[in-house]
């Protein structure tokens, strides 16, 4: 997939036909010709660059019904769990299924399971999946609180509302020495989930992290952290199979 | 490669031979036969329960010379670039070669090739390489400020004191698209290097962040921040060639 | 002076005459016989409470024309200095006269000197003062960066532009045993002053802090840090005449 | 009274006879002789200033038996109420006092009474304010939790563990207009004490903060924050009797 950028960094993704801007127009067979860091321009004289679509391009057009987990927050649960290229992940709730894709794409021997129970949360999670592109991911309708119907799986991860309920199902479904990763807004719900994983014989509570993110402006002397920053998303609790 | 890990989440990695702990030994013929999620015992009783060596067990045993990133950057690198797998990767100062080793891990089609000028940091970094048995990595001694021999690279991440001398070699080396991550402790480094990036035409600023992680203690209503946390790692910059 | 709440916790100042609001209004003669905690009606039916109206109630009533310091910054110079009933203070700029007014309602024995070189600042900060009715405040117009006329001085405050330029002004009008607090949004402004300072024989660096402020929303479950925060105010840095 | 200090920020605090340093010692008729800003010489040549002892030159000798509250801390708490200089304030747990003798040195012709069930802790609070020599404090032996014996309080501020049993005889014993802020350094306390306030008609819940404190280094460009840092306080609940 190809897309155009300009100098200001506007992205348009590239369909297959005459890509057209608020700067004018550029032609189907233009683009096609194109290689990546060749330049095309609209009728206008406005110049794009044609580049390949990236993973992390495709990411800023994805679909976002409900709220998605952020960045840092993606990262923190792949570097803490040591995420492999064939391991098997449960995911749920799949929300938009921005978390299932991440994944995905780093699990190319892999495979991806991801589940929620809302109708519309799962359309937008597969209209993603599909504008990816993405062949090792299987989303279904399904609670995982009644149950997770795989073994071995080496990743459970948990953005649901009362995530000690899947504890039972998780155990059952890891593999020794797999992870369960809880993503909760709030702190109750980090205790109910650190408390229900202390009384599962074979589970060990790792910690839990948030992490706060601070941009900064750097612009000239301007060195400084943005004024308005994100406050919180949340609470990231990691458990381990033993 | 496997592990032995007791109730009190303490690893031992076996190797080939028997496993002599502070609680007595666990003979090497036990071990062979264990599989995954399986009891050995010492000759004293403690039991040990056998465990497959992941890549985050395996990097909690790395040797760390110089500093290493934690993995909240590790994490925030791969999740801000959307890494994939068949990236080819330069990555400079190696340091232990911490963070290599984790793009390695993540890139199983692809490739890291790892510099650093100084002679003992590539020596932990290759017997910390060699531990984890990538077979996908190259390090080797050589100033990036000098040269970076490569073209059509994807992600150039720099680790090292003066970023912005290393900022038209990295031009050179990239893939249109392809991303240049810079991480630095202190702000003038970010200033220097981004006011750098600004006068390349070519080079795309997007953003500087740092990452503040709060480890919460969460024991029964002791639900709170550690009073100790780390107070800074560094700031992480991210360019992207156009 | 007198304000009226209602259980929403809207407040409306008292003004001597009839209090006209959007829930009706309420007669000034029913507002003058009232104590505090008393209830009052509008002729609606609306109740309020009439309660003292205190300084920090006056506060956020002020004029704000330049953004104001935030009240975590006000706390910690107040308590890093330990700041003393009887202090002479010089405070520049002046800006909306709220950090003046916050050191003058603490140093009733006490003197506030507070400086600004524009006429528009100057107005409102001078409204203000007067809307609080300190009698210990005296509001001019000079640039400290050309002289400061006092001696004997406990505390000066900056909050301008090129802090280093008041600083051997600021040193001569200090007593033995004072404090300069500079407050700058951008960490080149520190570097600049703290370098300065170490360049003045009888000047003693203390520390730069900056303060995250993270307010917490408390909802029966809903126990989580807000969304939306500042991510920004200064950097305050604090120095002390040996 | 004095105090001597040396370039390298060393206090030494005069008590009336020759002082003993490991500098040498300085002679008792030359400090009473000195003026603030002379310097002394101890009979090794070794120099020192004389100061004026100021509150937070003595705060820094207090002794500390129970954690104290950060100045960060102390400082929202005066600024967050806009402390005036005649308030009456009920202080409880007195711990080592700090609280306490910050909000007297604050309100000259106001007064404290600050309160503890613990002999331990009173003890020194007590030894304390006496070193501060404050006249303003009243510190007693006394459970809040059973009996707040003032009427017309203006602060009533609460570091105990369970706050919200001291609640309805904070809300008798304050006036309206005035504030209670309670101090927490877990979650659950927060959520207990702000559930019992919604249940007191009369009292407006404000908000909760948390203040994270980031020191700086700023050494040439060795511009970072510490890499060390306090990790966490409490968390401070302002609530106002309406």
């Amino acid at each position: 997939m190809k897309l155009l950028t300009n100098r200001e960094g506007k992205k348009f993704f590239y369909k297959g036909q005459d890509l057209h801007t608020k700067y004018g127009f550029v032609k189907k067979s233009d683009i096609e010709k194109a290689k990546p860091g060749d330049k095309v321009k609209t009728q206008l004289g406005k110049e794009f660059t044609v580049l390949p679509a990236l993973f992390i391009d495709k990411l800023a057009k994805m679909k976002r019904a409900p709220q998605i987990i952020p960045l840092k927050d993606v990262g923190l649960i792949i570097a803490e769990t040591g995420l492999e290229p064939n391991w098997k992940i449960v995911d749920a709730g799949a929300g938009s299924g921005a978390l299932c894709c991440h994944l995905a794409n780093l699990v190319p021997k892999g495979k991806v399971y991801t589940y929620d129970i809302r109708d519309d949360h799962l359309a937008v999670a597969q209209a993603n999946i599909k504008f990816f592109g993405f062949k090792n991911i299987t989303a279904k309708k399904l609670s995982i609180y009644d149950k997770i119907p795989h073994k071995n799986i080496d990743l459970i991860t948990l953005d649901v509302p009362e995530p000690w309920l899947a504890l039972e199902n998780a155990f059952k479904a890891l593999k020794p020495g797999g992870f369960i990763v809880s993503y909760s807004p709030c702190m109750p719900q980090v205790s109910d989930f650190v408390e229900a994983v202390k009384k599962i014989d074979g589970l060990s509570y790792i910690k839990t992290i948030e992490l706060i993110q601070r941009e900064w402006e750097v612009i000239g002397r301007k060195q400084r952290p943005k004024t308005q920053q994100m406050g919180h998303s949340g609470f990231i609790s990691f458990v381990r199979k033993i």
